[in-house]
């Protein structure tokens, strides 16, 4: 099929990983990354797919791989360094896979990825992922939209977009990369009309082994989140339907949110 | 793996296909449908999968396939007899796997079909996919973020709650199933800080045989999709990150939306 001959020698395919499973990648990734002389990883995401990929395998993949290593807030490689990268790397000729975790279009920096191997005239192409914007919300069993409860979801990194951001409980927020800023965006988004006993969910380390689900208010969440700790990475999910979350069972019922969950389900 | 293991016999696992392209069906989604003993299949997103699946295989799969036919706007079988075949077919020891276009969780009424399942003792599990709301307009070489262009975006259906929506063109929007509404559409968020010169793209067909792509403005959009006759299924984008698109080339430098463009490029 054509689409799995993207990965030719002396090209760039900029690769969504997903949120960290294996089996959350792409066909299409997954041929891409058997196909590759040079993988190109972030740490969040993509790495995970990779160790298990290999677990899975019982061989190393025969690519060199290049940690670049990107955390939240934490690049060793610069960006400009992974641009060059690619494109040093296509023109020696080498099959070249960038893969980032969740999608390379989504908070991802793939538009410069791809802008900078367009402008030195490396072949490149984008396989799209699967964002941790709605599979790290899925393992707590909330849908970002739902008949009667969602209609819309925004999608944001920290609070600065936030104040201007209209709508109501059925309008699902998702914040990325949000808990260093969560007390001040809780504290936005319940001046707006969603309001202070809005629901909201923190799901930590989506699909790994720290996987956690936090379930309080916009009131609450900030004290929740200080008193269990809670670390990136993590996903934010606010509006009416945190309340579906099997982890929110009751919480919504009382005048207590639930603090006490079960991990790892 | 333990992520494998889920389509046991008597279960239901609703499974995002992604926007109609195989390569970008996840591996767990492609290992369901070669386990599975019923497919319950929406038209669009998921029976292109199925039949793309089945022709790089040269075979049929196994599984009986239920084809419930959803279009936007368009439901051979209600959403009640779809939760009430899972229900059946599991109750009678099948595997089933429920295969819906794009993500279960993003406009597709999986929660609804989770809780059904849940409300009836069935073991049900989400496999996530990869949304249209970021794939499809990635084929127009458009991100949703993108560092200096745009920091937030929001997926919306109709217009509804277009007029509390706020931000400017630095908050993408994404509209889906949006031709229908399209002219009242971009004239709500004309109104508000995007204004009416503010970029827009529509991508038609994503992945299949009628892809297309329109640029213009929200002043002009509305009258390139009618003498385009611009049909579903389409995304529509808005903001900033549209002059990021080579479709865009020109359009935004000069006083004339460009309104001739390629097709399948």
């Amino acid at each position: 099929m054509s689409i799995f001959t993207h990965s030719a020698r002396g090209s760039v395919l900029l690769v969504g990983a997903g949120p960290g499973d294996l089996g959350l990648l792409t066909v299409k990734g997954l041929r891409a990354l058997e196909a590759a002389d040079v993988i190109v990883a972030d740490r969040l995401g993509a790495r995970p797919v990779i160790d298990q990929l290999e677990a899975e395998r019982g061989r190393r993949l025969d690519a060199e791989i290049i940690d670049v290593g990107k955390l939240p807030g934490h690049h060793p490689v610069p960006q400009q360094r992974i641009n060059e990268i690619l494109v040093d790397r296509a023109r020696a000729g080498h099959r070249v896979v960038r893969l980032k975790g969740g999608d390379p279009f989504v908070f991802g920096r793939g538009g410069e990825e791809l802008a900078h191997c367009h402008a030195n005239g490396v072949d490149v192409q984008v396989v799209p992922g699967v964002t941790s914007a709605n599979s790290v919300p899925a393992v707590a069993g909330i849908p970002l939209t739902h008949r009667g409860l969602a209609t819309a979801y925004t999608v944001i990194t920290g609070h600065d977009q936030l104040a201007e951001l209209g709508g109501g409980r059925d309008h699902t927020v998702v914040v990325l990369m949000g808990i260093g800023t969560l007390a001040h965006s809780a504290m936005i988004l319940a001046r707006g009309a969603r309001g202070a006993d809005c629901p909201v969910a923190i799901i930590e380390d989506g699909y790994g082994t720290g996987q956690r689900v936090t379930i309080g208010t916009l009131a609450t969440i900030a004290f929740q989140a200080a008193s269990r700790q809670v670390r990136s990475p993590a996903v934010v999910v606010v509006g009416d339907v945190v309340t579906l979350s099997p982890y929110a069972d009751g919480a919504f019922e009382t005048e207590q949110p639930r603090t006490e969950l079960t991990r790892n389900p």
